[in-house]
């Protein structure tokens, strides 16, 4: 996929500074391992805070990366000054997720004026054996006009540059 | 709705201890609220740390705490020796959360032998008025004769007493 | 809730009209009941074409349904020149589709200015009593200018008047 | 995928059985395409019967054949006495559904001694050119000693051999 109005540089910056910028994705200690037109991954280490109580982490935490994975993938295709919504998502758990190492990686399976939907998938690693943990079906909206400079629309638009973020204010 | 096996009582003690494992509850701040058969309320304050980049609760903070609300509802009517797995669950995001309160509510639709269905609710409180910002619906999975005594076919199951938790191992 | 714009008796005649020309409508032989602003109802009289091999009705049939009885329920709040899409739902099944008549609700959630969100019930009712037999959860989403005087932009958003049509054209 | 216990020739011979006991596949004009382990087309030609008023294909009509596909998919990686349910699936619209052949495909992603996840795409073909439709993402449930031979279990089961099938009577 393409996205003729914006350069994956461009793409990459924006989505580093939003990261720095989630409090949610430092708190679960989400990295952002690999960003292409319409892909997206993002990686964490297991730990005690992110587990339930055998040591598996947290289908939420889990539901938290892959969102933002598939936020982050539709947002590549977005224009410039455009910011991106979570309308919905569903997940699915397959198996435990244990292991040395998360990864949740966003595709775009369509990219709309308005909407894109994505599809996720999450494995766990563990001595280089991967396994599929969960898998995600996703909807995003395209908030156009909305660049970081205007607070006001951002404030309203909920989620610039920030995939997973609740969304509507900007709908009502 | 009614669990003859189990005293509600005897459930919220299950859950109280179920809650104090779980790093991913302390993580994100979760507090158990209210717990009735077919029903529990859980609540947290938003703070920076649970935010994406404008103050809203991030999406996936809010899918840790509804996901847990519907787990630990469907909970309340298994029996005695039992666990509960999130089978998969999907999540609409309808405006932004926000405030000084964020309560997720979980309530049973149907319980059955093998499958729970349950709705769940999240609604943002500011200055005593509550906002809906995002709605639920869930599949969970009644793991029997999976007991906390039982360590390993706990730590098969994934999920003995920890809704949210990733699930499968069990059903290999 | 209501529809300043719109009075329900014009709503009522344009989704009275959108049935008369949805051949699948016909087809599963739905019925519609009751239109209030916010909420629909339809139903149909299981028959041995809307049926799997045992006789219950099939889950394609209630998707369709209580997918349609969202979208009309949605429709009643949108603006009077606006047309309605299915952008997705989630579906779960509770208990065989069988009896005198299925009925399928739809209630809208949340009505924004670009999309709506609803939940859907299903019952199955047999001799005066009513079974939950599945229930939904789904975003719509508005066309605006979109009249069925225009029938390029009526062609191209797929679903004008037609909840449950498959949608993008317009978005793409 | 593999599955040792069962030919794929028996499963095909099943499938077909069922295809042709179950009144809703009729109605819609469904084909059995093609029939691997772990994978299953099915096929319509849209009619003015399966149809919205403008000509696309209804979105519950394209949700019973993929549905259809997806339970058929996972029912080839089943025991050999047993049944298959669907416990639910989501489904996103991608653009309108038309053209001179509807093929709805379902994979299984995840086969489980009780569930079974799959997803499925669905296309529509003009010309020899295909556009991706609708997405969908499901869960289904292994019913172990449901046997056609066995009618009560096969009723109370909902859907031997019927994927699509409204679900529940078995897990009540």
């Amino acid at each position: 996929m393409e996205n003729p109005g914006v350069t994956i540089d461009a793409f990459a910056e924006r989505v580093r500074d939003s990261f720095a910028r989630q409090g949610a994705m430092t708190l679960i200690g989400a990295r952002l391992e690999t960003l292409r037109p319409g892909y997206c991954a993002l990686a964490l280490t297991p730990r005690p805070e992110t587990s339930q109580q055998h040591g598996y982490v947290h289908a939420g935490i889990l539901a938290t990366l892959v969102d933002s994975a598939g936020g982050y993938a539709g947002y590549t295709l977005f224009p410039a000054d455009s910011s991106v919504l979570t309308v919905e998502f569903k997940l699915n758990l397959l198996a435990p997720a244990q292991g040395d190492r998360i990864v949740a990686e966003g595709f775009v399976v369509k990219s709309g004026r308005t909407l894109t939907i994505t599809r996720g998938d999450v494995h766990a690693e563990r001595n280089g054996e991967r396994t599929l943990v969960a898998i995600m079906q996703q909807t995003l909206m395209v908030m156009r006009d909305t660049s970081d400079a205007r607070r006001d629309r951002r404030e309203a638009s909920g989620a610039a540059a920030a995939p997973g973020a609740s969304t509507g204010a900007a709908d009502d």
